[in-house]
């Protein structure tokens, strides 16, 4: 958990990942917990550039628009940042949440829980790529509609995350945006309280 | 990850958990990846009795609502389940995404990426407690804003999770709703496809 980072295209080496670590990825993620047993997940696992384009088309259209948000020295800093590693990344995985026509055990107050349950399982793949001296970055800069209409997806399903997974050159010792300190890090006193806000 | 469970009030034991513990848990969950490095996560662990209570009582009500959405033997079935340990954990951790006034990089695309960052300090959170020997709950079926009432949040923060945490008799050798064949394991090759639906 602690050595765990967000990895960008200028990080990752062109190294194949072989299939056995893919599916030890997608081995972990299945080990989720999901709300009511449900499974909710849906994983497309990405080797063709020509799909990768085009989510990348889509991230640089986001990016673009993204950039226009911040202001100033912050904007200028923003546009500097590498934020995702699409191509570079010898595989992409693209993680969808699946709804049921069914009520599910334990969805029936918070309805977004189903989607909680995807998101374990892309921390535990990320936690198992660490293991396993990969890395993944996760791209939230993308139009949803665009990726499934790229991958395919059925209506029903909600893209989560979108990952980029390969052996890479190093693992930085801190978050990127705490050492280009585009963002300090929280006090821990500030995010933990006892019995009531 | 192969160990972790969700745990219910009929495993757990009343063995105290000690500070030392449950900081290892809340260390684990800031170690875990957000989104623009935005740590948009507030935590409040409840040792308190009477808040349990009160959390307990939306349970109820919540739960009596949610086993009217099954029918017949399923029904019967829902009901005979334990599916929460608030009253028996020593401790609760209600976990909440708190927004940010500002725009979050990373978040400008998709707005839920925010609350999915929460998600993985939980995920963090669970794996850290299986370590120790510690087990977690997570309860969904309450009404998450007699939760934010009961523990006097702030208006804009959502609640994500509800745990139950302690020390426990057992974990079991695989999930619970598996075991009574309430839900059935899926298989991989349905989950998993490769570069296109």
């Amino acid at each position: 958990m602690r050595l765990r980072r967000d990895v960008r295209g200028n990080r990752f080496t062109q190294q194949q990942v072989p299939q056995q670590v893919i599916e030890q990825l997608l081995d972990a993620a299945l080990l989720a917990p999901s709300v009511g047993y449900s499974q909710p997940w849906q994983f497309v696992v990405i080797k063709q550039q020509k799909i990768k384009q085009q989510v990348f088309d889509s991230f640089s259209q986001e990016n673009e628009y993204a950039s226009t948000l911040f202001k100033g020295d912050r904007q200028d800093k923003y546009k500097q940042l590498k934020l995702e590693g699409i191509l570079e990344a010898p595989i992409n995985i693209a993680v969808f949440y699946q709804p049921s026509d069914e009520p599910v055990l334990g969805q029936t107050s918070i309805k977004d829980v189903g989607k909680y349950s995807v998101v374990c399982a892309i921390q535990n793949m990320w936690l198992m790529a660490r293991a396993l001296n990969v890395g993944i970055g996760w791209v939230s800069i993308v139009d949803p509609n665009v990726v499934k209409k790229v991958l395919n997806a059925p209506q029903q399903n909600e893209l989560i995350g979108y990952l980029c997974v390969g052996y890479v050159s190093e693992f930085l010792d801190e978050p990127e945006l705490k050492k280009s300190a585009w963002q300090q890090q929280k006090d821990k006193a500030d995010v933990v309280s006892y019995d009531q806000f």
